[in-house]
C-alpha cells in the first residue's frame, strides 16, 4: 500500500517541524502542525457535546475508549465526564480524519500516528537529534532562553510525552511506534527530507 | 564523515540479523554477531586480567568506567570486583574496537554502538517490527515453540534491554540512540537493507 499521508513525531529543536514543511513543500501537499489543525477544529464549527451522546458510534469515541479507557486503568463509566482538554483532542483527531481522508499530507504532532493507526496509507516518523544541536536550535530558532536551554528542552519534550502517553498506549520516543525513526544530527533537515522521500516514492 | 562501519541493534524476531547480513555481503564488507565476536575474543588469546592492573589508560577501562560506574550508581572503587560478564564484556568490547579499526564492516548486537561511540564513521541502526511479524519469524526460523511464542520474544527483549541498559547508560529501543530506526513490517528486510544503502552512499 503506497504510503501518501505523513504524521511526524518530534524532539523539540530536532528539526522535525521544519523536516515535514520541507517535505509537504517538495511534495505539492498540504502541511499541518498543531497551530493549523487547532485552527482547523474552530472553523468546523464542530462542537465536542456533538460527540457526547452517540460515543460508541464515532471512530472518536473508539480512539477515546481506546486511549483514555486504557490511559486510566479501565473503560469510562461515562463519556460526559470528559475534559476541556480531552474534548479538544477529540475534535482535533476528527480534523486529522478528515484531512486524512481528503488526501496525501503532511501532519506533525497531535498524536496523529495514533489517530490514523487504522489506515494503510500512512508512514510515521519520528525525528530526533543530538542535545548539542537541539540546543542550538532552540537558541536560534525559538529564542529560548541560552541559560536554561536545556532545562526548557526536557520540559517541553516532557509535555509531548505525557500528552502522547495520556492519550496513546504507547510511550513517546520509543522506536518501534514508528516506521522510521531519523536523527537529524546525522543526516540534517534535507538529509531527512530526501530519505523519507526516497521510501514513499515506490 | 563518510559512514563505513554500521552496527545493527535490534528486537528479537524483527529481522535485524538477516538485514546485517545482507547488507554486509551487498557490500562486500565482513559481518560480525554475537557468536563470531565469542570466538575472534576466545581466538585473540584475551586475558581479561591484562586489563585489571591499568584500568585507566585503556579505553577499555574509560567505557567500563563510564557504563558500570554509571549503573552502580558510582563509580567502582577497584576493578579487580569485576564479574565473569563484565571480563567478557571487556573482551567482546576490545574485539568490536579492533575489527572497526580494521576497516568498514556491519556488527550486530553486544553494545557495538555504545562501544564505537567514540568513532565518527559509524551508523547506528536499530531494527524493529510489529509483534505479528515477529511472532511469524521466531517460529519460522528460530523454532521457538508456537504456544508460548509472544512471552518468549518478551523474555529475549528483556535480556537485550538489561544487557544495553547494564553496559551503557542509555534506554534500549529509544529512537535517539541510533542514527535510523527501521521498522520490517514496513519495508520488510530488502527495503531495510537498501534505505540503509542509499543513506551510506554519499
Amino acid at each position: 500500500m503506497k504510503k501518501t499521508i505523513i504524521t511526524i513525531s518530534r524532539q523539540f529543536g530536532s528539526g522535525g517541524r521544519e523536516v515535514g514543511e520541507k517535505l509537504a513543500k517538495d511534495l505539492g501537499i498540504p502541511f499541518y502542525d498543531k497551530e493549523l489543525i487547532e485552527i482547523a477544529a474552530k472553523e468546523s464549527g464542530m462542537d465536542p457535546e456533538l460527540f457526547v451522546e452517540d460515543d460508541t458510534r464515532t471512530s472518536l469515541g473508539f480512539h477515546l475508549i481506546g486511549a483514555l479507557g486504557y490511559s486510566l486503568g479501565g473503560p469510562l463509566s461515562t463519556i460526559t465526564e470528559l475534559s476541556l482538554n480531552d474534548r479538544l483532542y477529540l475534535v482535533q483527531s476528527q480534523v486529522i480524519e478528515q484531512v486524512a481522508q481528503e488526501g496525501p499530507c503532511v501532519i506533525v504532532g497531535r498524536c496523529a500516528d495514533y489517530v490514523l493507526s487504522d489506515r494503510d496509507d500512512v508512514l510515521n516518523v519520528y525525528i530526533h537529534a543530538n542535545m548539542n544541536d537541539r540546543i542550538k536550535r532552540a537558541v536560534h530558532s525559538y529564542e529560548v532562553d541560552e541559560r536554561n536551554v536545556e532545562d526548557s528542552i526536557h520540559k517541553i519534550d516532557k509535555r509531548r510525552a505525557n500528552y502522547y502517553e495520556y492519550y496513546t498506549d504507547r510511550k513517546w520516543g520509543r522506536a518501534e511506534n514508528y516506521d522510521l525513526s531519523i536523527n537529524t544530527s546525522t543526516f540534517d533537515v534535507d538529509g531527512a527530507v530526501q530519505i523519507i522521500k526516497d521510501v514513499i516514492k515506490d
